[in-house]
């Protein structure tokens, strides 16, 4: 049996869309005389659609698109992922489901087992848990279809079953001998290895093909990687399909090396630093023309983060596409300016000057009178930062463009940052990755030639919204606060934990409660790309008033 | 047997205090010779906890605090929920638990059967759900308890069985005749008596006492109303606690009539408005104070957003701790100044004028080499609000005043704010408020005088964002505005429907087509208190970057 496995990028809700890339790839599987073509989960509406699943007119839209599919796709076995309704009186209203149709005819139907909610998932929030584990003779092979969740839940490979029932094992019972997976499996770094591991595994263990059809794309925070793959039944992986782009594989049952097998395995990063990079500008990317718009702005401040997110941002829509501003104030350092503009002149963007001087002056002189009691500080500082964010939102509305946020995962943790300031933005490209990251991956960039100012990425980190200030002063070296944050963050140890680790008690207390007190600004963040395992935002839901104390525990002496 | 009920308002991870609260009230229960007393569900820890739940020491603790409780508390049956490991390798790790315990001895402990996964919930992401249905003999009387959502599964009173299981029903087969249920069950406008209703029909129907011990206060949006109450097992209420505050209450099963079923019928609010208000002034100061903040600060435009949200803060945290700021432009009327001034007086708060034209002027000058190409417009009526909020975030940071947003939610569904301008704070305390019904709570808190000036509640609403504005300009007729809304978010109707409701079309299209492209903004918004039965933020998870086009579905000629 010949299979081909197309990763397809949908765009949420948008039906007509989704169908035309389904009949695209169909076709072509068609023209290359496979026996089935399996696409991803919930392919139809695009994953994750949230709660526009509690509208029944979303769902009558998706069933009405589903059935065009079955109508009109001829010569060919389809698999492929919908939202159908549960028939019943008792239950959720909603079933995860995967379709095997051929030649307008339904074969078989399967929901959804096994419902994530941990992290960004909440399917158990929309769906009803299907119960049915039944392989299905197709063309004479047995196919057990699973979807993303189901096949998560192998108790040699994870550490705790968090469900009660395997599917992957109840088919292989039921004697399926090729197992389909179709997902909406998020990139994080790491997972595409660790799911190469599991499949094989899995392939091994039950003596079956696995064949994995991943989602690709951005949706949101969410980032789908695709590398859909095909497993055969030694474990060994017989197709591979590209990271972070639409592509379609081949894999034959019968035919499992040679030429087909060269053919479809399709370059993937090699690095964490590629892959991630490649994350960012389709996570950027489809961000922004997903909402409708082709253009961006955004402010250098002559320091590393934003020039990584100028960079993300030309690669990610044409640098035509993208305008970079340089606000100086009384604080910024003289070649802040020769840095940035080298910069723009690199990656090859629009750039503009506007000082934030006058502004900010008179504001103080305004605000003084209410600020009798106490010295300037704080306040300033962050007037400087909300005039700079005030302006480009002044671009972004007059010229169409989404403003970029571009702080970084450390900043964002400990609240380096200003809420309404820098924090402005439709998109924070890199606030899930760490300073140190941010350095690897310019490195990365500057591979082969120096696109990002050797000057950017040796100064010492500023905010420069006082006199002589580097981020050193006021927060512990990047590479032990990046460790005690993957801790904290990542995971999830207690400060104890930390302690016994090896960091400093005292750090590990200051950034622990840095974290916990400024929850609030990132309750009013701009939605970032998820790269890591434990991202701000969605995935991440933390009380706001809330008194827990995780601090060290003073052991009696 | 004589039971007391003890509604609380725990602080989400203070252990310490809750554990005080807890041993206050059960003293109290023991001085009133009470056999029992029922706290409400998670109390020790607070609900909801959200991610903290994946803090082990965060549980460890929960668990120390319980063990505490079980040891100082004496001579009286105690019920109260906490947080309880999953002892199995399988499942999810914790347990939404109750026990009940007596002089230092667990005599039974039960886990929540039904998790709720919609709109606030998420329960299903932190907790394995319990399977056991057991009454329990204590003091003679058969005890069947169940933790909040266990009770709302009954089949004659929900039109839809979302779970398969009914615990109530399965603990009266097991002969229990009182149904305990503690709850943290959250308030909406009708809630209360949808409460009534359904604990009455179900002590009825399985002729059991019902007691209902619930939360009461605010944790972020979500506001507890407490009225916890008793219902004898003919149905009759026969002890009913205040509602927003905390209270204890005391129901005797064998003495069902006289002097303590009317000593134990505690105020509640008799009508929407009244207990609206409660709610709001209950959520602003339990948000501000459990953040560890007392005072406030917002800004006064004249208009009736911002002298009710004033109102409500002054009510909450006294009117000293309250700062109200005017700041004009050149589109101010003059007559807001003498309005503000006159509510600042009425309510008692400190009044302060700052004019925004000089610092507008600069922006425009400094941005308007950018802007060659287009005429003024939406980015400088942007511009003015974004300066009001950098103002009154400049006081914020300088006072230690959390700063209050004013907008309702009328504007905030059609986005009719300013993102990083009048959006700005750490509270939008009239959020989840239509406009509509802003007005009958400014004629509400009138009742016996005026405290809101009539000028205000009677002048046409505007943005006074650029000359002669005025909202119904932007916008359709508020009454019709606020039908289409609660239409679309609350009762999740699609256009067609609001169409044959007799709705005009291009206005029900223009609102739905507004309420969905500002879902950027409202990712970003402060949280609100929420008071209906969908309030945007946490309970409405919708995708920002999708193209779902709930439209009006044209019928073919």
């Amino acid at each position: 049996m010949k299979i081909a496995i197309a990763q397809i990028n949908p765009v949420i809700g948008d039906f007509e869309y989704n169908l035309n890339r389904i009949k695209y790839y169909a076709g072509k599987a068609v023209s290359s005389s496979c026996d089935l073509v399996v696409f991803s989960e919930l392919v139809v509406s695009g994953y994750p659609p949230r709660d526009l699943l509690e509208n029944k007119d979303f769902i009558e839209k998706n069933l009405a698109s589903l059935s065009m599919l079955i109508n009109e796709i001829k010569g060919i076995g389809v698999i492929c992922g919908f939202v159908d309704k549960n028939p019943d009186d008792e239950g959720k209203p909603l079933y995860n489901s995967a379709v095997l149709f051929e030649n307008g005819k339904i074969l078989q139907k399967v929901n959804k087992r096994l419902l994530p909610a941990y992290d960004v998932f909440d399917e158990s929030r929309y769906f009803e848990a299907g119960t049915e584990c039944k392989a299905y003779t197709y063309k004479g092979e047995n196919i057990g279809i699973t979807i993303c969740e189901d096949a998560w839940n192998d108790e040699d490979i994870l550490r705790k079953k968090i469900y009660h029932m395997d599917p992957v094992d109840l088919l292989a019972r039921d004697g399926a001998s090729v197992i389909i997976n179709i997902s909406a499996s998020p990139f994080h770094i790491g997972k595409k290895e660790f799911r190469w591991n599991m499949f094989s595994s899995i392939a091994r263990k039950y003596k079956a093909a696995f064949i994995f059809a991943n989602q690709v794309g951005g949706n949101d925070s969410i980032l789908f990687d695709g590398t859909s793959s095909a497993f055969d039944r030694h474990g060994k992986i017989r197709a591979l399909a590209r990271d972070f782009e639409e592509d379609i594989i081949f894999y034959d049952n019968e035919e499992i090396s040679g030429r087909l097998f060269e053919e479809n395995t399709h370059h993937v990063s090699g690095s964490d630093s590629e892959s991630v990079l490649k994350a960012l500008i389709m996570g950027t990317r489809d961000y922004v023309t997903k909402c409708g718009f082709s253009k961006v702005v955004l402010g250098l401040s002559g320091g590393i983060d934003s020039a990584l997110t100028a960079f993300i941002a030309a690669r990610a829509l044409g640098p035509e596409n993208v305008l970079t501003v340089f606000m100086p104030s009384a604080y910024t350092s003289k070649e802040n300016y020769e840095d940035t503009k080298k910069l723009a002149e690199n990656i090859g963007t629009r750039f503009e000057l506007i000082s934030i001087d006058s502004i900010f002056k008179e504001f103080v002189r305004l605000i003084a009178p209410s600020f009798k009691e106490s010295e300037p500080g704080i306040t300033e500082q962050n007037l400087q930062a909300r005039i700079r964010g005030t302006i480009l939102m002044a671009l972004s509305n007059r010229e169409g463009r989404i403003l970029l946020s571009t702080g970084n995962k450390s900043e964002l943790a400990v609240g380096y940052c200003t809420l309404y300031g820098d924090m402005n933005g439709g998109l924070a490209v890199i606030s899930d990755i760490p300073k140190t990251f941010v350095y690897e991956l310019a490195h990365f960039i500057n591979l082969e030639k120096e696109i990002i100012p050797a000057s950017i990425i040796d100064k010492a980190p500023s905010a420069e919204l006082k006199p002589d200030q580097t981020d050193q002063d006021d927060l512990p070296p990047y590479d032990i606060l990046d460790s005690i944050l993957k801790g904290y963050i990542e995971d999830l140890k207690g400060a104890d934990e930390l302690v016994s680790g090896g960091f400093d008690p005292e750090i590990v207390e200051d950034v622990i409660s840095r974290v916990d007190r400024n929850e609030y600004k990132r309750h009013q963040a701009a939605p970032g790309l998820k790269v890591t395992t434990k991202a701000f935002g969605y995935g991440r839901r933390y009380p706001l008033a809330q008194r827990y104390n995780n601090r060290i525990i003073k052991k009696d002496s």
